[in-house]
């Protein structure tokens, strides 16, 4: 068991420095590189929570298979659909739930936080992530990741990844 | 000093998890079981900060012992007197403050985020909780938790607990 | 390889343990002892991130050695320029971006919560911290310290050091 533990915490340092760096690419914008965090096979989604607790498969998002994670980068970066913002991308509260090398499967708090120019800084949204996530050599990489937000009324359209 | 370095590292990793396992109970609505993170004569309050920093006994909340805490939960699950919410218990800036096993003494930050159905997200509460963690066997259960608020004006009924 | 893991890793809880000290102080709001986090030669400085990506020199903050911010600290203590508060500053997502001992170079993300008396918590900035960081012997200190915030729209006078 204290074995287990020292595991399971090397594991969530491990987790954390990889949403850390995920979470600045995307707050830099490098959108082109996102899918560069996913496995060739992954299944990346994001679904309201009423949804997800009543096991409803709607989502708001959904993307099977790296292919489409680059159709999605390429759409956003090549739409400007949106007002400039900027973004920043909050991880916390994580805890790995199983470790089955190569996957590990952790949960984490994001808190996604945006500021338009001559607004004040707002919660866009905030929510968990449940991913499963593949060690590859000395890298991680997202195996599956479904972001699971509680803000519904979405001030914006969610156009940006979390 | 090094070992005690290293010692408190490990510390804060184990009081870490103990507070983000806390959240995630919460965040589930869990409250049954709110009270298994106390021991049985564990003293929780919730106060305000402007009262935390004149010294004065007045709180939102106090409850001594595991009991009071069973009951209070009850009385949360049993009555409907606030609209269904959603709420995210952020816990970040943990500090270890001393160690003299089996007695942990811990401040960490808190975010308590808020989101009702048709509206956006909010800050519902920020504050420090200023901890004494027991260790019992490979368990940590709180033996005094106070949490100090900042937010005074709070938007609704402060009935959940942090 | 794993061995740098491992020591990046160790140098990540040892940074983040002297911002959370940092952001304690200064939510006690002891000012006076805020310069004491820097080194005598260090450089702080705040300034928007528009203005940070265009490498426009213009800050709103510049404090050029330790001097400068002891008189920074002397000016906020003695002039009651603005409304009484609570403040609450969190760190997070803190990465470790270089490693050439004595000098540490990370960037974190910061976020300060503002309570005015009768008002709810409100964001009052986000942005990330740029640091380069000294140790001096069991010790950090500040050799640089760089806030990029976000937040063009502050909603009052920006007096507060972050």
């Amino acid at each position: 068991m204290p074995a287990t533990r020292a595991a399971f915490r090397a594991v969530r340092a491990d987790v954390e420095e990889f949403l850390f760096e995920y979470a600045a690419l995307l707050e830099r914008g490098e959108i082109a590189r996102w899918p560069d965090f996913f496995t060739d096979d992954a299944v990346y989604q994001v679904v309201a929570r009423d949804n997800a607790e009543s096991n409803l498969p709607l989502g708001l998002i959904y993307a099977e298979g790296k292919g489409m994670l680059q159709d999605r980068a390429y759409a956003l970066i090549h739409t400007e659909m949106y007002a400039p913002r900027y973004i920043q991308l909050r991880m916390s509260n994580t805890r790995v739930i199983a470790v089955d090398e190569p996957y590990i499967t952790a949960e984490t708090s994001y808190l996604l936080l945006e500021t338009l120019i001559d607004e004040p800084t707002r919660v866009q949204q905030t929510g968990k992530s449940f991913d499963v996530i593949r060690r590859v050599g000395d890298q991680l990489l997202f195996k599956e990741r479904k972001c699971v937000y509680d803000t519904v009324l979405i001030n914006n359209c969610l156009v940006f990844p979390v």
